[in-house]
C-alpha cells in the first residue's frame, strides 16, 4: 500500500493544516488534489492509502460534495476525524497598509466568516472570489489583489505579511475533516468513538423516519448528526447520513445497525472512529440497561432460557 | 421423572376434560388436586411431572391464583396450552322435570355463563354455590339440590341426566388452560407459538410502560395478552404478565426479551409453546424486516462491517 | 336526588369503614347492598345518589366485578377514591382462649392476608369460608364457628372480643374503594388528581398497544394503572382500564384523551377525581413542555401563526 | 404594498422561468437581485411584496443560503412553491458548429447535470464557471466563450442558437423555488398543502430527535423533508428545517406544531402553502383517527366529558 495521503489542495489551506495535526501525516507523502472527487478517486483507485477532505463546517454546514462522494460510488470508510478552528488572517505584500487595500480575495466559503469584519474595517474594498484561500494568497503575491483572507500559516509560503489575525464573525467556527480509506477493519474502540452510516428508507409513511431513529433510541444510542441528501430520484427523495455515538463493536451500536439494516432499503456503513470533540473522560455514562455488560448479561440470560437453565 | 400430571380437581370438571384433549394425557396418571396452589406445588416438589391448571377465562378474565403462583415462588414453565369452549348442561336426577326444580347449584364462576338463561328458564329457582361444578353434580346425586350446572360429561359420572345442554350466555366463552412444569428446554417451535414472560418495571415515569412495550414493537413482535398483577408492595405497584407471538428461538422474540431484561428490574421467563388458538397456516406474515432470515442477514452484515469486509 | 349512598354490604365490613372516612358520608343514609352489581344498579336506577364499592386490592389485584360493571352497562363515573389499610383482628366470643379455637371463618379474600399467621398460630384449625367478614363475625356470635377474621371494628357490633389485632401477611396491604355516581361534571381539580378511562383497541397489530400508551407518553402523562379485562368476545380480546395522573381539565390529559378517542374503537370516560395516595405537595413537577401554561402558550402561538401575527 | 416581486437574478435564468409560471407574476414588476440574501432583504425591508428564490435542488440538495436566510433574521413566510424540471440547452452564437467549440461556461451548479454529457460530446473542451447561467450566455454573446449551458429560453434573449436541448445527466432533476413574504395569514388550505417549520432542540439525549419527530408521527402527519442546518454554535449543534404534509389549519398539523412548540427550545413557523408536486386528487387518505372530522369529534367528546354530559 502506497505510503501517501491525498488531500484537498492546494497546499497552504486549512485542509493541509488539519491533516498535519495527525501524527501519521508526518510519515506519509501528502499529495494535494484539485477537488474532493479527485481526492477520493485517488484512494478508490489505490493510488494513495487514504484521502483527507473537509466534511462539515459549523457555519456553512455539510460539505455536500464530500457527503455525496461517500454516499455513492464504491464503498469508502472513515478512519479518523479532525476538528480545526477556523480564523482568518488578512495577508498583504510586505509594506502594504490597511488604508491602501482596494481589492481583497478568498475562497467564497470564507465570506461567512469575514463579512462583518470587512464591513467595519474594509467597507469600500472590492471583493473577488478565488479558487481557494491559498490561491488567493498566491494572487496577492503576484500583485493581482491587494489582500487575501487566508490561514495565517499561508503568509510564509507566499511571502506575505499578516496585517491582522484571528478574524472571525462566528465564535466557535470549526471545520471537520475526515481521513477516508478503502474498507478495512475499523480502528479499535477508544471509549469515545462515533459511527457513521447512510440509510435509505424503504417507503414513506407517517412515522417512517421516527421509527428509523427509534432503532437508535430504543437501544440508548445518541445521534450526533442527521444530514439529509437527495437520492437523485427527484425532489422529495432523500437518504440520511447519520453519525451516532459509539463504536460498531459496542453491542448497542451493533444491534441498532442490525435494526436499520432490517428495516431500511439500504444501509451503507461509513466507519467507526475516535471522536475529535471530546475525550473518553467526557463521554456520558450509558443509559441504564445499555452498557455492553448489560447486553452480554441479557444475551446470556436468553440463551439460558432457551436451554431451560435458569 | 414420575409419569403423572396433577390437575385442578375434582374429577369431572372442565379442567379434566381440557387435560384429556392432550394426547400425552392418555399415558399419564392424572391426579386431581384441591387447589391451584396445591396443583403447582406438586410439580415444584417433584411429586408430579407437570401440572394442569386454568389460567384465563374469556368471560371472567385471568385466573389470578394461577398467575400469582407463576409470578412468585420457584420458577415454573408453561409447555402447552389448551382452549376449551365452555357451555353448560343442566343436570338432574333421572326423572326430574324442569318444572320440579326448586334449587340449583354450580361453582360461582359458572354464574356469568348461565345467569340470563336462568332468568328466562328458571326464574324462581334458588341458587347456591358449590365448591366446583363436579361437586355440585355430586350434591344433586346426593339429593341436596334439584339440579346442577356442569359440563355435559359430568352426567355419566354422577348418574345424572342432562335436561338441557349447550347453555351459555356469552358466545365464544372459552377457558384457557396451561400445562406447567419445572424449567427445561422449551418445546421446539412449531411456527405458531407464543412466549410468556412477567416483567417488573425499574421505575415509574411517563412513557415507562410504553417503552417496555416498545421492546416488542420495534422488533415487530405482536402482543397477545398484557395482564397487570399487584406486586404486593401496596396499591400502585404492579408487574405485568405478557404473552407475545412467537417462540424464544425466533430472533425477534429473543432480541425483544434481551431488551426487556436490560431495561426491566426483573424478567421471569414462563416459556414458549404452541398456540392453541390458530395453526401455522393462520399465522400472520412477519412485518418487513422482522423475519428470522432478515435478522440473520443483518447480523452477518454487521459482522462483516466489523471486519471491514463489505 | 336522594341523600343516600349504597355500599357493598353487609354492615361492619372494611367497605363501610372506608366509606365512613368520607366526610359527606356522615350526612347521607348509608344502605348496604348484597353485591357489587346490586350496589351499582342502585345508582344507575336513581335509587341512591352514589355507590361505594371496592375496586382494587394490593394483594388480590383488581376487583373484577367492579371493573366489569363500570366497563359495561349504562355509563357511571368515579367521583372519589379511598385507600384503606387492611389488617385483621381475630374475633371470638368473650372468654374463648386461643387454644380453644377449632374452627375459624372469614371471606375467602381474607385468606391471602392471614394464611401465614394461621400456619404459625392456629396450625390445626379448620377454615371455612363465609359470605363476608361481617357475616363470619355474626356466625361466631351465633356459635357456628369459634373465631372469625374481620376488621377490629366488627367486634363491638357482634358482641365479640378481639384476641389479636393487626394481623396481616403482606405489609402495606390496602384496598382501594371508589364512590361512583351517574355522569355529571367531575369534581374540580385539586392539583393531585387521577383520571380513569376504559379503552378498546381498533385492531390488533405489533405496536398497537404501545401506540395507545404513546398518546399519554407523548404528552407527559404518567400512568398509574393498566388493567386488562376480557371483552367477552373470546380469549385474546381485551379492553384496558387505565388510571392516569392528572385531571381531564389538565390540557395534557384532555389532549391525550382526544388522541385515544381518535385512534381507539371506543373510549369510556370514568371520571377525574382526587388521588387518595398523595397530596398536592407530593405531585411530581410536570415534564418540560407539559404544563398547562406551556400548552396554553403553544396553542396561542399556533393561533397567531394561523393568523400570520408572530 | 408594492406590486413587485424580487427574484434571484439575473434575468434569463431558471429562477425567472419558474417565477413566471405563477399566474400572479404577470401582474407584478419582477426585479432581479444579485444574491439570495439581497432578494430576501428586499422583502424584509418592505421594498418588494415578495421574493422568489430557489430552496432545493433534487441533485445538489438544499440551497443552504436560502435555508439559512429563512432560519435567521426577521421572520419570513413561504406562500407558494414551484417545481421546475431542469434540463439544459447548449447555446452558441449562430453558425458555430459542435466541432468548433473549445470553451464552455455555466454556473457551477450546472455541472452535476451536464458532466456526463460533456464527457461524451465535448470531451476536450475547457470548462470555466460563470456567475450564473444567464451570465454565461451573455459571455458567449460577447465572444468570451464558444458555448454556454443554460435554459433554452436564454437563447432568444442573448441572440444565441441552441445546438442541443434537453441535456441532463439525472432524470427527474428538479429545482424547487419558493415565494417568500413577510408574515401574514397563510394561504387558505387547498387539500394538498405543506407546512414548513424550523426547530431547535432543547437538549441532546438519546431519543431526543426521535421524540421531536414523534410529535408528527403520533398525529399521523407525514414528513416530506428534514434538513439539518448548523446553528453557528460549533460542530454538533444543528437546527432542523422540516416540511410536513398538511396545512396549519388542519387539526393534526396544528396539534403537532403545538407539541413541537412545547418541547423544543424554539420553533419558527415558515408557512403553509399548496404543494407543487401533487394535486388534491393524489393526496393520501389520512390514517384512521387523524382526519379533521375525527379531531373535532374527539375534542367535542372531551368537552362533554368535562361537563359530565355523555
Amino acid at each position: 500500500m502506497p505510503a501517501s495521503y491525498a488531500y484537498l489542495g492546494p497546499e497552504g489551506t486549512f485542509t493541509e493544516v488539519a491533516l498535519r495535526t495527525l501524527p501519521e501525516a508526518a510519515t506519509r507523502e501528502l499529495i494535494p488534489m484539485v477537488s474532493v472527487p479527485a481526492t477520493l478517486d485517488a484512494v478508490r483507485s489505490g493510488e494513495v492509502e487514504a484521502a483527507f477532505v473537509p466534511i462539515e463546517n459549523s457555519v456553512e454546514g455539510g460539505i455536500t460534495t464530500t457527503l455525496d462522494e461517500l454516499v455513492a460510488g464504491s464503498p469508502l470508510m472513515i478512519y479518523r476525524e479532525v476538528l480545526l478552528s477556523i480564523t482568518f488572517a488578512l495577508l498583504v505584500r510586505p509594506g502594504t497598509k490597511l488604508s491602501e487595500i482596494k481589492t481583497v480575495t478568498a475562497h467564497p466559503a470564507a465570506q461567512s466568516q469575514i463579512r462583518n469584519w470587512m464591513k467595519i474595517n474594509l467597507p469600500d474594498v472590492v471583493w473577488e472570489s478565488s479558487a481557494s484561500n491559498a490561491d488567493g494568497a498566491r494572487l496577492v503575491q503576484e500583485g493581482r489583489y491587494d489582500a487575501a483572507f487566508a490561514g495565517e500559516f499561508a503568509a510564509a509560503r507566499y511571502g506575505l505579511t499578516a496585517l491582522e489575525t484571528g478574524i472571525h464573525d462566528a465564535e466557535n467556527a470549526q471545520t471537520r475533516f475526515v481521513l477516508v480509506g478503502r474498507p478495512a477493519r475499523p480502528a479499535a474502540p477508544t471509549g469515545a468513538d462515533k459511527t457513521s452510516v447512510v440509510i435509505w428508507q424503504r417507503d414513506d409513511h407517517p412515522g417512517g423516519l421516527r421509527d428509523l431513529l427509534g432503532e437508535f433510541a430504543v437501544r440508548g444510542v445518541n445521534l450526533m448528526l442527521l444530514q439529509s441528501r437527495p437520492t437523485g430520484q427527484g425532489i422529495g427523495n432523500y437518504c440520511f447520513a447519520i453519525d451516532a455515538e459509539g463504536h460498531i463493536s459496542d453491542r448497542k451500536v451493533a444491534e441498532a445497525l442490525m435494526g436499520l439494516r432490517r428495516i431500511c432499503l439500504k444501509v451503507r456503513y461509513l466507519g467507526s472512529y475516535p471522536r475529535a470533540d471530546i475525550g473518553v473522560e467526557d463521554v456520558r455514562a450509558p443509559l441504564p440497561g445499555t452498557s455492553d455488560e448489560e447486553f452480554v448479561t441479557a444475551a446470556d440470560w436468553v440463551a439460558r432460557c432457551q436451554d431451560g437453565r435458569f
